[in-house]
């Protein structure tokens, strides 16, 4: 849709064309495929020669400055209408990371140039679909895992509270602040090392009765990640079911109307039937009345 | 419905007017937020300075007043009817346990004034639909959890007795007594370091056909559970289905409806037409009886 | 099924009534319900007074002497048909077992005498439902646990021969003969400590191409366990989907039948009519020939 | 449908009548399942006498050249088209493989002779639907699996230029480089010891804010796990929603053209009375001119 209104106020633009054409995003689907193979290479550094390390990352800065031009050449194109387009912004965002300068040496900016290579789920149409649909999907999510985050807000003050004020270090790991005990809680929602990593070690630090409130976390909270599945799965199959409903309604509504042509001309044919009967009638009174 | 047999019974008042105001959900909503963060904060005690605390306590304390306030409130304009609704049960509930004198220091009833933040599950509108969804499709599953809860018990007196009676502390903590039995058949059914964590322990404890026993458990268990799994898929799904098939039955009954209607008019026509030709014919040998 | 056979052919009998009385069931359920509670009782055996054990087990004694009366009972009544129905095989093991003589001290049938306990699986009426729906789906799931089956076999035989022998003992325990490759691999599947636990071992013990064997078993037990579960679902739907179908084409039919008796009614009416054209065409013939 | 083709382009021969058989592929069967057992007990090799295990790999090898002879029966029969059918080529490969002299002493090419055993997945009917089923869902995850795929290169070479120069041995086995990243981030997908054995190391090797990348990466890996899972149940169901509606279509199609047909011969009915109305109304002019 935004691409619908990017392409009309744009239109008659030969860069444009260039930029949309098929060959174009061919060519930039093999640049960041290659960026992907560098940065792969180049996660192995350490074994390669200087020189080797070196022309990679006078490629990988060619091709970043390919990726800038790119996008340049978009904003030329669409000016301001190009941030209309969420995937633009995404583009500019992972492609202006990687142009910010990062000093010398290692820096986290570094490790997250690899975000470029994520430009493939727009670019690639079948991933695009996916990534699509996978978007489309987040927003009937929302209200249950805001229902899961204030459980486990709640769970966790209340776990901090109760098993955090201890001297066992592997307790105070688990419980001791609020952030460790959402994330324990988390894992324990994840059913990973339940009971031996978080439940056991609690129960040990003087907590006999811990059992009973993870019980009830696992409980309460598996239920709702159960029904959050099931709200996915459901909303999915509404909409087939929609179509197959419009596509049924359709069809009986094609057959009735055909119908209704039928006994239109059915009932066209009564009533010319019935005006010759009257016609006849007056002529055969007349007739009568004439004798 | 109890809210509607509540605005019938007390209606006209003006209390409930303004209890029922968006304008008071939002300020107790708002409240709500903050006692949450400030229970949060509470949770860093040791590293806040005591008048912080104090503060923090002091405010706590004004908000649980205020929660009280307006349960009395709500009391004084529906009185016995406010029981009718089980939210007001919850709040009545979660506010009254911050209420009861606790004595000094650290007790549990301090860890549960947090329980009152859960209030949002029912006031906040998005969360309240999630909330009710989930308490609905909690009697569909009732059945299989008693199945479930019965297997476990047997199994758990079947583990007691064939494996608690040992000397080794990690097989007794295992499978000592009953509760801790049932535990661990839990644990098991959650997949969750089900072979080293509990199955191997009791092999090595003499054990060696203590697999078959676990894996019949491990069988019967999974496919328990996935069956309630599908049972909440397919109840959602009976419904979503009821409804399409409603659609097009109503659909159907109205071109039905509109057909019968077209065939009557064709029938009194064509009633009409044969009580004329009826009359055409009298009349014609009237007049062929008259020549 | 079974039962309607039963009933016709022992009707009549005074005996037959009382058992399948609610009153006998609820007699029933309620001494297997003390049975669960003696036999649960019984699992803290060594804190026990040997007195109150000894009357708890004269109880069990008794109750299991009257289950075995039950089954007489309905032998006596229903003679050969009575092993028609496999839920009174199921009780005829269950309370059999337990009159087995099994000499002194503890022994496995003595752990199996809480079986009796499941009895309520059938006698309770909703757990019955529950239980039904739940064997009825087994045989949906046949075909597709022999493929799984066969294939942890092959991968299982392909296990040994390639880690079982060694000198680690660990991986040893895991692959060393056919039945611990075999539980290995379910383990893997069930994802329970599948890398730390099992693949590790085995890249340590000089493997280093083991991630390829497990991720391919992975992948393939996972996919096949993922559409076992889709198979079940779309069965469980499949059966929703066809009684809607079969309500709407009911319907349908309905409104066509009443449609073509209507029309019938019409083509009726025209025939006549046009029977009374022809004979008025001939009464005019007569008249103008006559003239 | 390939098969389709074999039988046209080779009716009539005596040979493929006899390959297709169901004698002949009971004998198959026979000997697959003996093998099966053979190579079994041929995995406890140390345990028993030389002479058994001679006589066990004298009668494996004459069943792998009774298969080597029915693929060449087969190829002599179907000639080039024999390679039409995958299955063909999946017998042709595994048989082949037991047939490369592999040397003294045990080989990979001696572990993977039980992959034979998989034959029976296309000879046995039942197993061949369920495979072919499974094999038919595959190119539907084709999409989200390169997504998933995508996403775990990122986080990988992300991962191992973050966490994989270390000097912790632990860690570096987990992030150390860009294959074992892969494998530790399948570990966390799977949820299996994700926190004990992969984040909290990572953490205590000096980077406090890794929970926050694991997180992500296993929030979008779930989320897109879960929506592989419902497009394989919508799919599925699609096709049976499909095959309702269908089914509808084609009962109201029927009910329609009856109706149709009917509605015909009403108006044929309807248009003889008008012609004979008309012939009435000419008639009767003429009398009355005659008159």
């Amino acid at each position: 849709m935004a691409r619908a209104t990017l392409d009309e106020t744009t239109s008659n633009s030969k860069f444009e064309a260039a930029i949309e054409s098929s060959g174009f995003r061919n060519l930039v689907t093999g640049l960041i495929i290659i960026n992907a193979i560098i940065l792969g290479i180049l996660t192995y550094e350490d074994s390669l020669s200087p020189q080797t390390v070196w022309s990679l990352e006078v490629m990988d800065r060619a091709i970043t400055f390919a990726f800038a031009f790119e996008i340049l050449l978009k904003l030329a194109v669409y000016r301001l209408s190009f941030f209309k387009l969420g995937w633009n912004w995404f583009d500019f965002i992972v492609v202006g990371i990687s142009l910010i300068p990062g000093g010398t040496g290692f820096s986290v900016l570094r490790a997250l140039r690899v975000l470029r290579v994520l430009r493939l789920l727009h670019i690639v149409p079948m991933m695009r679909r996916i990534t699509e649909a996978l978007l489309k999907a987040l927003p009937g999510m929302g209200a249950i895992m805001a229902v899961l985050a204030l459980l486990t807000y709640v769970y966790a003050v209340m776990a901090t509270n109760m098993y955090g004020r201890t001297d066992n270090p592997e307790v105070a790991q688990l419980f001791g602040d609020l952030p460790s005990s959402a994330f324990s809680l988390f894992q324990v929602m994840t059913m990973d090392g339940w009971r031996f990593e978080v439940v056991q070690k609690v129960i040990d630090d003087g907590h006999p009765y811990a059992p009973l409130f993870f019980l009830t976390f696992i409980f309460i909270a598996s239920f709702a990640v159960l029904n959050l599945f099931i709200a996915l799965i459901v909303e999915a199959l509404a909409e087939e079911q929609k179509a197959a409903t419009e596509e049924l309604i359709d069809e009986i509504e094609e057959d009735v109307e055909q119908a209704e042509e039928e006994r239109d001309e059915m009932m066209g044919l009564l009533k010319e039937l019935k005006a010759e009967m009257a016609e006849l009638k007056v002529s055969l009174k007349r007739d009568v009345s004439r004798d």
